[in-house]
């Protein structure tokens, strides 16, 4: 046995230093595990992804070397952390583009918020439904007589008989506002505007400012994926959103999907390390500046709805997920009852609850029913096929006679995981692309509209359906053809070259090899095949479907004629589809923004179905039919050109 | 300017050692109090009390001279705080004695605990009153189905339906135990033991144990009384008391009573440091040693009930006492709903509810009526006089129809505080004395047995009666004869030698100088003119009275004769007279185990009036007329021998 050598992370987007100590033949990428350190790593440390990039910069290290690593770059001391050794103590850059939560903390204001009218439409919807903007909180004015010595009634009686005359109601005051009252009374001569909860046993004070004041009665509403966490600031009284924000999920580290998840969760520590990683990490952080954005404290969020999958949501509670995993896939509950903010570990209003989407089954979750909600499908009399393309795949068919839904393991392609180019659909990103048949040039589309970084999920449909109806690449995504955009490595694998060095925006190529498009073929055939298996079920076929919902991270420049023709999507009308963006997310603002919406998705997830497609008869036969550009059926996609 | 100077705190009870840095002119009391050293100072650091004793090891101290000090212990380094002022880098011992609660945490278990026949008798008269033990707490066992392929309905709501079908009732589960629940249910067999909280909305499921477990459903009573804090923990199904545990309130380095303790709150940061010296210094110690005793963790902790006066409720929640020492004497609130026991930063289990009992003036807390309760005065026809001898003197006057109350600022003298040789109601304490006429020797009897420390509030009484008696002291308290006993030091004072060193338990003289009897005076004179007031304010004598309730931590043995010997008790015949103890305590855990004494306790002290004794004509009169043994008015007192 070599002795224990010393590592030290500097990252490049804090300055921050972080030391561990590491037994030899533990790679650099366990060893920033262990010392917290955020690295990517989508494909659990297998070499396979690219993402877990450092840059060595002084000491021995040993290995590192891969197809994902230029020679140039190793030469300057680039080296992949999960394929890295130290052969002496050593100092290792960490840079921004290896942690997705650090690198992409994205904060818009409400001037600039991306998909404000998405809410907005939302919001008429509820109204449509009969469900205006109502979470229980109110504001109140008051005006009370100040004490004298002929009546020292204490100041919160002299409230409450003031706001009890005036509503009708029992009240209390909760402890927060209490600490505030003696002085604030005061300072404000008595006349005070109160933060209401209402409750099934009366009202509660949560709040109290002076009665001139106007303050933000804000909410909290948040999707935390596997691979993104996005959350929304809103105005609980207007429903308008002040700040958005997302980041991707600290979890990474640990794997791209639950199941990596739940498996290191189930090792020592692993369930708390997990929870900081989305809470303290990511969430926290995300809140924070949130606040910042609206100009708010976190003590002015009073409420709060989080929508996750089953196994994100036991996770970010604290809850063993290790059952979801193992037949018979029970999780720990389906529902919870409203839960503290601050016992999950959230800088809110000291008293703030939180909803949580209900889940119906280990693999559909609350960002399921919460999408369910946003879709509305749920209370349409014709039949919808929602398609959530997150790191899973979750699809629900129905009306509002039935729902029918089921679970498949995509992977987390759609977002840019499991991609060596592959990014979330945020500035830098192709989020769609052209190819010249002749020339095989590119004609990129660049979220932001600088040079682009990479490619999300949207970009890979167009740029793979591209590739395949130019002939450059076969019905197995093998490249079939060569020219100054095709490089063969020494490996003898192929890869496009959509943006040379000198194109991109950090420097570096961005390629998509064999290796992605086979990943991302695997994730497209798992989708096309549950949407089948789902159908004949039921004995329907593609005629029966009416709405078409795609959601999910994969971006709004989905371009469905591209995604058909690869076999992703099934061949239906253009005007059919729909791309509705994070409608977990959206659902979460309706459960915020109204008490009945929240009660109405969790009846939702009651009368939901699930179908286990892994035991399911002819599900694999679907699945390897669907592994092809289209699909070996080619008649179920005759009628594209 | 001098420089500043280290100080290096020893303390005996740990061997702990603390350091801080002082600025020429400040004193050591001072420096231990900003570095969080515990040292008992009830008189606030004015060199009177004499309790701040520390013993310099090293380095060069000026002054801290005093009558509290003898020559030889002056010359082995003996100092007291308040009056020492380092003149170099210092290291010093602090030894037990000089911190009420590091020396006196004091832990009884089930099997020794005093009083337990008192809490006996307290249950009976709940049950005489239909009041039944019932916290709201209980016990269900249940045997689950357990999950298989075709029923994987999730751990949460398979609980919740069987329970709701067993109970009727709708219920929830808190997250506590929906993080124990999915291990559990199957090291269990999925048969389970719950323990249910009743809600206005159903039932919640607080804990869960496996099936064949019988758990304790246990709760906790604490009195916080500006000198002593005291705790039960008691089995709320049953009532039965399994540990018992009180110790010095931390607070008191800050001074003896609730003024000294407001206006040090007012300073910066002084809320929170006297929230942390009641808290995390005492209350969270000694539940600690609680659990230990009755051997259970502190989440079976399940509730709590809390009992003080005004401004201790304040500190304790956090909330600002300003008000309650400014005209009009507005407290910040009477009541308060149901609070979170974490929130509070009690170490219980994380959803326990901490009940506290109402206050009803700046003066009388709810201390008082819990003490109101736990006499039972308030539901009997005959009319009773409540005296609680705290660091205040509280009296309530009334019976079914009527209760009228007053506050006098006794100080701490029955408690032991303010007085050289005083000491609480633990064991060392002389707790009865007589004394020899002839000789003037005394006979004490201590608690414990063992030799004596000091005298309690009993024993002060005994003590200056009997020198009253014996006539070696006169009407103010001033020694007139000579003899062994008696010594006069070199500043005129004179003291009586109730120990010499040889005969005390700690090799320190135990003597009563005549500033102790002084204080004793004061304090005896302030109750005694305060049941004379509010006996005139409604045109009453004595004759009204037909038992007189004597509560607080005088000590049990205490003489009612002596005490009204002295003129401190009205005279009326010994049997209308009962000493009942901490009845704070008591009435904290009537509220515990029973939500309907605690609903009862509101009531009574929503139909409370308070005198304002400071305001009232007659009361300074009176006052000084009883600060003499027994008063200037030696007819109230004529049949005593």
């Amino acid at each position: 046995m070599g002795e224990n050598r010393r590592i030290l992370f500097k990252l490049e987007s804090t300055g921050a230093e972080q030391s561990v100590d590491v037994p030899p033949g533990e790679s650099l990428l366990e060893a920033a595990k262990r010392a917290g350190v955020a690295l990517d790593a989508p494909c659990g440390g297998s070499g396979t992804c690219g993402k877990c990039r450092i840059k060595v910069l002084a000491g021995d290290v040993k290995g590192g070397q891969s197809r994902h690593i230029a020679p140039q770059e190793f030469a300057d001391g680039w080296r992949l952390a999960c394929e890295s050794y130290a052969e002496s103590d050593i100092a290792a850059l960490v840079p921004d583009t290896a942690s997705a939560w650090q690198r992409s903390i994205r904060v818009d204001g409400s001037d600039s918020i991306r998909g404000n009218a998405a809410f907005r439409e939302l919001l008429g919807e509820l109204e449509a439904m009969g469900l205006k903007p109502d979470s229980g909180l109110s504001l109140t004015r008051l005006a009370l007589d100040p004490p004298s010595i002929d009546n020292p009634m204490a100041d919160r009686e002299r409230l409450l008989q003031k706001l009890e005359r005036q509503t009708g109601m029992r009240a209390d005051v909760a402890l927060y506002a209490l600490c505030k009252l003696p002085s604030l009374l005061r300072q404000a001569d008595f006349s005070v505007c109160c933060v209401l909860r209402r409750e099934t046993a009366g009202l509660t004070v949560l709040d109290i400012f002076p009665g001139g004041a106007a303050p933000v009665i804000a909410g909290l509403a948040v999707d935390i994926g596997t691979t993104t966490v996005s959350a929304l600031l809103v105005n609980l009284l207007s429903g308008d959103i002040l700040a958005s924000a997302s980041a991707g999920n600290g979890q990474i580290r640990y794997g791209a999907d639950v199941i990596s998840r739940i498996i290191e969760s189930g090792k020592s520590g692993g369930q708390e390390r997990l929870r900081r990683a989305v809470t303290d990490e990511c969430l926290v952080p995300l809140i924070v500046r949130l606040c910042e954005a609206a100009a708010i404290p976190g003590e002015q969020i009073y409420r709060a709805a989080i929508a996750a999958n089953t196994t994100m949501t036991h996770l970010f509670l604290g809850v063993d997920p290790a059952y979801v995993r193992l037949e018979p896939y029970t999780p720990a509950f389906f529902e919870s009852g409203p839960l503290s903010a601050a016992a999950l570990g959230l800088p809110l209003h000291p008293d703030a609850e939180a909803a949580i989407a209900p889940a119906i089954g280990s693999y559909v979750g609350g960002d399921i029913t919460s999408g369910v909600f946003a879709s509305m499908m749920f209370k349409k009399p014709e039949i919808s096929l929602l398609i959530d393309l997150g790191t899973n795949g979750e699809l629900v068919l129905g009306n509002s006679e039935f729902l029918m839904s089921c679970a498949c393991s995509a992977g987390p392609a759609f977002e840019g995981g499991d991609i060596g180019c592959g990014m979330r659909a945020t500035d830098g990103a192709i989020e769609a692309c052209a190819v010249d048949r002749k020339t095989m040039a590119p004609q990129c589309t660049v979220i932001g509209g600088q040079k682009p970084l990479g490619l999300c999920g949207s970009g890979l449909i167009d740029l793979i359906g591209e590739l395949f109806r130019c002939g450059i690449i076969n019905a197995r995504g093998k490249f079939v053809k060569e020219g100054n955009r095709i490089r063969r490595d020494e490996w003898g694998g192929a890869a496009y070259i959509a943006a040379f060095a000198d194109e991109s925006a950090d420097g570096r190529e961005i390629c998509l090899g064999e290796s992605d498009i086979d990943n991302f073929i695997r994730a497209k055939g798992s989708i096309f095949s549950a949407i089948q298996t789902l159908l004949a079920s039921l004995d329907f076929d593609y005629s029966v479907i009416e709405n078409v919902y795609v959601a999910g991270g994969i971006g709004s420049g989905i371009n469905m004629r591209n995604a058909i023709r690869i076999g992703m999507l099934p061949n239906l009308p253009a005007e059919k589809f729909k791309y509705i963006g994070n409608s977990s997310l959206h659902g979460a603002y309706s459960m915020l923004v109204s008490s009945e919406a929240a009660a109405m998705i969790e009846q939702t997830g009651r009368g939901m179905t699930y179908i286990e497609l892994s035991t399911h008869p002819g599900y694999m036969d679907e699945l390897v039919a669907a592994c092809f550009l289209p699909h070996t059926n080619g008649a179920l996609f005759e009628y594209i050109e």
